[in-house]
């Protein structure tokens, strides 16, 4: 006779761990986790609920139910009985929940503002240290855990939302029990629970509702891709093919091979097949089971937390027909819900090829309707630390944007100077505030869905070759025993206090600004280290005038633009509040960023 | 009473001077040019022939005059009667031809050599200096004329087919009467005429007809976007939009604007109608009658010579709709013939988007079959001369490639090292002969049709921001009184013969590769300084392996390349002629490239 869990007679796991009546699709796989638990056969004692098929696996401590809930079942719980030689040797009260979640979605009227939890503020120093996990704090060690929390965010929102964001997109916080580097989050060990040392299920979903309270968004950070070596299933796979390649090798990084035609099969396996790191095994999501496991955990957390999108990490490294069955199921149950997929690829065709509707992918539609923009991410690190050439400087920029034809609708890639991965942008300018300021000028007025990473506004530095813990520092006066409180205006120093002030007034601005959040883009060939661009919709435009060059000033002659200008009566400088009423001629300061809003 | 021409009672021009019976389109339209021959009625006597319109002009010494041939029409002259009060004041006698032309096109299996006829070789001292051209040969002067004609070329047929080229494209021979640089042939000053310096309309039929005799194709140099500024028509404009903005303005030369969904009005507008440069006005091909003939002046060349191919110059300058109109109106005329649209931009996307059916072009479709790549230009350039990285090196050639998607078919893009208006590629890769072998090795066997600039084999050097005479120099040995003729063995160093053998091996070898010809290209992500890519048919396949490292041999494993080199049997080291039985692996020594064939 089997045993399942001796203590109380009910598997180790079934997960979801619950589901919702009134879902668009009424069909729900269970995976059912316990010792020899593939040997029982399932019963189910409900009137609106039934077993259509169940499938056992090679390891019988596995067993996945494919349940029907029928459109007119009601909330409220169901046995399931587990029996073995006529008797039932294992029960599980399975519970459906009223479905109850609205998503708004983000979008370029959005901006986002991305957290790394264990590095922004400790709101519970309770749980820096939890028994059942492996990895303790550390607040000296860069790639430790430095203790913050969900409950630190919780207590900065305020602070968040005073600074002009309406979203924000939280890394991981599902339960990452490593040895080490645990804090990241990306390792993830258990895709049902939020990791003990960041907070609870329910404080996430409380961190959502509190946003939406406060008229701000969420996004969730998930990863399909793999999962941490110390995820629980590792040491008891489903079946051999739950994982790919079992560790014979990494991948290689090129997600290029998607795409291009040329490509070997030798490097399209290495890419899709290969482990991520060493410490994070590749997902196999050709296995049907895995795949609705992944693509349900999706669900649930959308409908338990309500958050209003996510960012999918590797998008590409994933198999790509799962990412649009994902895609096409999450949009099926929550149409105003927003994907943001991660496409770390430098060429814009590369980027494009990965979005909805892509009009360079022939036999291939992702359903994700955006993508992270690293092309002009490139663009504009390099083109600001670059001379004007004809390819060069600002001309990066001009030529990425170029290229959107290539996207499904550009408007709806997101924008960004840097993220967790990448170097602090104030570093990659050299710290200098007015390339610091063009950037953050860029960001907030260009095509797309802007992201600003924690502590930017505070001009926080790190470069990634330095090591990923310097490019993810503690905010300052997020931990009580901080010198100091950059929260406050008293706690930053005046430089921080003018890059705070810089992004807070713009961002503020950019709230009200219907060009921004919805205007077309018309843009003008880079000369003489000038670059300017509009963002304009029939009652305004915003113009945006870029000076390059490191010692001069420029003035640049207003005819060039009177097919936008003329449009539009008087302006006003956003940054000055003065009134601008000559079009004639525009001089702006060298390396310095000129933002100017006409109304018709 | 109007005066037409004194003389002999004839319009001064009639363009096109004849045309042919048995056309798949009926229609034609003369140009009639004589002192008001716009004030007279044209009269036909002709049995076939019909006037179907008469078309009078701003300038009444222009008469524009649409026939109808009917397709029962017979070859022979017919009399175009100019009546004026009743009577007739000027008479032409015009004549129709049998079309026999047949063209056979250039395709991926051609290997196209590109002469400068100024600069290659003078067959004919005796044109150097013609009375009624302005400028006189002056060989001191790098931007002078140097006296190479076509009679130059013909007599040098034999060199360059046993070169291993398969066809010849020569720069535009047009009449370029102008004050200076008259002699690279692009400020055409009359379209219908063969500059006498170079020869005559005769004499390059007959380089066409001799090169058919040697199985060699001919490739004709054509402008449409603008023309000379002494072009004949320049003091009398038919009309005042025959061209576009009477100098006001150059051309920005940023072709970008064309598909950027966000360029201004502005900068397509100072694109599009700009001059190319001062002494090249812009011709307006929204002006029917000049699109109409410019384009018969194309077909009247294609039928007049029997040429297989025309390079069109500053595709996308011209206006896209009247480049479309042109190539489907050839194709329709003439199936086999190929266009090459010159499309000199750095980005894959935009070069893509001016070929045929270009799956990036939504809403335009420019019907040009081939275009010059420059972005794998730029690549092999840069690559050969860079250390290797994750996107530099080798990785510049890798990914111009994995976006071939973009491409309708890049197989048929026209690959090149360099051409007249480029640094020399043995200039650009530092005189170093290694790097040359890479540079043809890649050129002679990766996907596209393969242009070589003459001198190239021999190594000529030159940059190109120190003065266009410099990539223009003349071929040792085209001059009689030349100290050494590089046409021979005997005339060349043993450098120079250890490029021009090179060359020649691989192109004769070339020559019978249907990998090459014919095959899919497979490539693999470069690694440690290497790059291996593979041509393939179902019978052959071509392997190419480069090590860009400076100073170290590399070997690699074969085992990543199973999937192609299991399909076939032993191989051939191309230019050794050694037998490769181990496949296990492949050692190269420092900047090489080893190419080995493998039959089934």
């Amino acid at each position: 006779m089997m045993s399942i869990n001796a203590q109380d007679n009910r598997p180790s796991r079934v997960e979801p761990p619950n589901w919702w009546v009134g879902m668009e699709n009424n069909q729900l796989q269970l995976l059912v986790y316990g010792a020899d638990i593939g040997k029982t056969n399932p019963e189910i004692e409900a009137e609106e609920v039934s077993i259509e098929a169940v499938h056992k696996v090679e390891n019988s401590n596995y067993l996945f139910i494919d349940l029907n809930i029928s459109k007119s079942a009601k909330a409220g719980e169901f046995s399931i009985k587990f029996n073995e030689n006529g008797k039932t040797v294992a029960k599980y009260e399975y519970e459906l929940r009223e479905k109850t979640t609205q998503n708004r979605g983000f979008s370029a009227a959005d901006l986002i503002y991305l957290v790394m939890p264990d590095r922004f503020a400790n709101g519970n120093p309770g749980n820096d240290d939890v028994d059942a996990m492996l990895e303790k704090a550390d607040r000296s060690n860069p790639n430790g855990r430095h203790g913050g929390d969900l409950q630190g965010i919780m207590n900065n929102l305020d602070y968040i939302k005073d600074l002009g964001m309406t979203a924000i997109w939280v890394n991981p916080f599902f339960e990452n029990n490593m040895k080490d580097y645990s804090y990241h989050g990306y390792a993830i060990t258990d895709f049902y629970k939020t990791d003990p040392r960041l907070g609870s299920n329910e404080l996430y979903k409380n961190l959502v509702e509190t946003s939406h309270e406060k008229n701000m968004k969420v996004v969730m950070d998930v990863v399909v891709n793999h999962c941490g070596i110390n995820h629980w299933w590792m040491k008891d796979l489903p079946t051999d093919d739950w994982i790919n390649n079992h560790k014979k090798f990494q991948t290689n990084y090129r997600g290029s091979v998607i795409a291009d035609p040329h490509a070997s099969k030798y490097d399209r396996n290495r890419f899709s097949t290969g482990w991520f790191v060493e410490t994070m095994p590749d997902l196999n999501q050709n296995n049907p089971f895995l795949a609705n496991y992944l693509i349900q955990n999706m669900l649930w957390w959308i409908e338990f937390s309500g958050i209003d999108g996510m960012r999918m990490d590797t998008q590409p490294y994933a198999e790509i027909d799962f990412v649009t069955r994902l895609a096409k199921r999450i949009t099926e149950e929550y149409p105003d819900f927003t994907i943001l997929g991660e496409t770390w690829l430098q060429k814009v065709a590369l980027t494009a090829f990965f979005q909805q509707n892509s009009p360079v992918a022939k036999d291939y539609n992702s359903h994700i309707p955006t993508n992270t923009d690293f092309p002009l991410y490139y663009a504009i690190k390099t083109g600001l630390n670059q001379e004007d050439g004809w390819t060069t400087g600002l001309a990066q920029i001009y030529y990425v944007l170029a290229r959107d034809f290539l996207y499904n609708d550009a408007h709806k890639n997101v924008i960004f100077l840097d993220n967790h991965d990448l170097d602090r942008f104030y570093s990659s300018v050299g710290e200098d505030i007015n390339k610091f300021k063009m950037g953050i000028g860029i960001l907030l007025t260009m095509r797309g869905i802007p992201m600003m990473y924690y502590g930017d506004e505070i001009l926080m530095t790190g470069l990634e070759h330095t090591g990923h813990g310097n490019i993810r520092k503690d905010f300052p006066g997020g931990w009580d025993s901080d010198k100091r409180n950059a929260f406050t205006e008293q706690g930053r120093t005046d430089k921080e206090n003018e890059g705070f002030n810089f992004v807070r007034k713009l961002a503020k601005w950019r709230m009200q600004s219907n060009a921004v959040a919805e205007g077309e883009l018309t843009h003008f060939v880079p000369e003489n280290n000038t670059y300017v661009y509009f963002r304009h919709t029939d009652n305004e435009a915003v113009m945006v005038i870029l000076n390059n060059h490191p010692e001069e000033s420029r003035t640049i002659d207003g005819a060039r633009f009177k097919e936008v200008l003329d449009r539009y009566g008087n302006g006003k400088n956003v940054m000055t509040g003065e009134t601008v009423s000559d079009k004639s001629t525009f001089t702006l300061k060298a390396k310095s960023v000129k933002i100017i809003e006409f109304k018709k």
